[in-house]
């Protein structure tokens, strides 16, 4: 029961993956798309069921749905979809592709995966970008990087951080005066600080940043923050501690942020909606409401339109959807 | 039969766990304890019957049989006897941990580990470090070590690389260049050097360093030496690159200079003799002929004694063994 209201997906018990595929490829006969059929299908699956309707539809049509769909769709909403239908570590390493081939390579999106995922999820993305890539996940972002952001985003995508919940006491408030040092002594390359974001189990990570703000009276993400010559690399530090301290808080930031924006900023909202939307989206979204004057919803719906808008409203589990 | 010729490591076909186990308990029994007998049994088993034979040993006497070993034996013998018993993916974390708590930590170890195994093996030696440490590889590494040894020894242990073998040309030629630059420009971090090293797959590295040599007409790890300031941090990085290069030549150098010492490196002996017995030691011991006026099993004989000599030598696959 818990499990059904953290995600906001509507998906039945029982469903057909052929009967599923063959109404996908009855939408996309003839002239023009159905779409709205295809959201009504594909906006209702879960994980399990995306899976075999992939397969169902694979070997029904011999050919692959998701190459289907492109062909068929476009714009944010035919990318969403596809997203949608990928495996997460799959469609994770294809999000770390697209932010670092992007003309602005979006790094926030490597620090996401890198912080927001447990160890070994970080693993089956790194396993699935050498699958998809011929190349390695921290191969691509080395070779798009360079200097203090190529450390710390490098560290943080090679991790794979012990996970369980013991804490060194002594090691936290030792190395929350480190940081501290190293923060105010403007060191502006943060090598200790990349080595303990990087390599320092999440556990350890937020007992070292409760000692912070315990001995400094202010929180290490403030610390953080106002060296005009070092703007950018603070400001992915301040993204990967917060991805760290509070991934939920972190993830209705980032929606508020993309709806907020003077042009929506919809590779996030999608990217957010299509990742938590079977997970954790119905507490995002609570979140989202306590810092702002309308629902994720509302907010949503006056800042998409067409079938992108429709297709991230069923996600979100809109009643009319 | 080509896998029977690579490996030293004399065993039987027809073995039973429980006999084993009980011959064991008997040469640890009454005043004194009987090695040879020990050596005679686990020094004749192979990776799946040692594996068998500690079961049995926990299921008929209700202790560790690595635990029993440790209180019976001792020094090198019982360190690379225990060694023996461990799954490969834990003794390398053994290893690694070893190397980096000594009081003059070895930190040719993490490398050899970072750099001669596949990258799923190193994987899995990095999921045995969280197992048996509570902690991650990278982050012992991290804690130990400083500036540019630990950029590129975190770097190289955090490293999950591609493993095919497509072969970019273009930018193993660009590469070679940006890193003879590097390299004779005095760049002392080598920071371009630790991300192709740290970060490109086997296969591409090799063609790049070919093409260094072919360009350039010296080899990348003739460039890399003699600055004396640097001279610590160049040696860890030919250690790197001799590995990626050729595991086999540089596993038969690190046993010569081992044996060569003034004071014979037991603890590499062991380790290359322990970690090939029943891999490709057979090569390495033709390889180490080569360049020796002595077998691998003479420099071993001479160089060693007592049952620890005794068991490398039964590994080996010395006929009087």
């Amino acid at each position: 029961m818990k499990e059904k209201k953290m995600s906001t997906l509507v998906a039945p018990k029982d469903f057909s993956p052929v009967a599923d595929a063959e109404a996908i490829k009855k939408a996309c006969q003839g002239w023009g798309t159905d779409e709205r059929a295809i959201i009504s299908v594909l906006g209702h699956r879960n994980i399990f069921q995306r899976r075999l309707i992939r397969l169902a539809y694979e070997e029904i049509y011999h050919e692959d749905l998701i190459g289907q769909l492109q062909s068929e769709l476009s714009g944010h909403f035919e990318r969403a979809l596809c997203h949608w239908i990928l495996d997460p570590a799959d469609r994770d390493a294809v999000f770390a592709n697209s932010a670092l081939k992007r003309a602005t390579p979006d790094h926030r999106v490597v620090i996401e995966l890198a912080c927001l995922k447990s160890p070994e999820e970080l693993l089956g993305i790194r396993r699935a970008y050498k699958f998809r890539y011929r190349r390695s996940l921290e191969e691509d972002v080395a070779a798009h990087t360079t200097g203090d952001v190529r450390k710390i985003l490098v560290a943080l995508a090679s991790a794979y951080r012990y996970d369980g919940n013991d804490i060194d006491k002594e090691m936290a408030k030792s190395e929350a005066g480190i940081l501290r040092d190293e923060i105010h002594g403007n060191a502006f390359n943060h090598e200790e600080l990349t080595r303990i974001l990087s390599t320092r189990s999440k556990a350890q990570l937020n007992s070292t940043f409760n000692h912070y703000r315990d001995i400094h009276g202010t929180s290490i993400t403030k610390g953080l923050s106002g060296d005009p010559a070092n703007e950018y690399l603070e400001g992915l530090l301040r993204t990967a501690i917060r991805c760290i301290k509070d991934p939920r808080k972190y993830l209705a930031k980032v929606l508020r942020t993309a709806v907020n924006a003077v042009t929506t900023d919809k590779d996030a909202l999608a990217r957010v909606i299509v990742t938590c939307a079977e997970k954790d989206l119905a507490e995002i979204k609570e979140l989202f409401l306590k810092r702002s004057s309308t629902s994720l919803e509302e907010a949503v719906a006056n800042s998409t339109s067409g079938d992108f808008k429709e297709f991230l409203l069923t996600l979100l589990g809109s009643e009319d959807n």
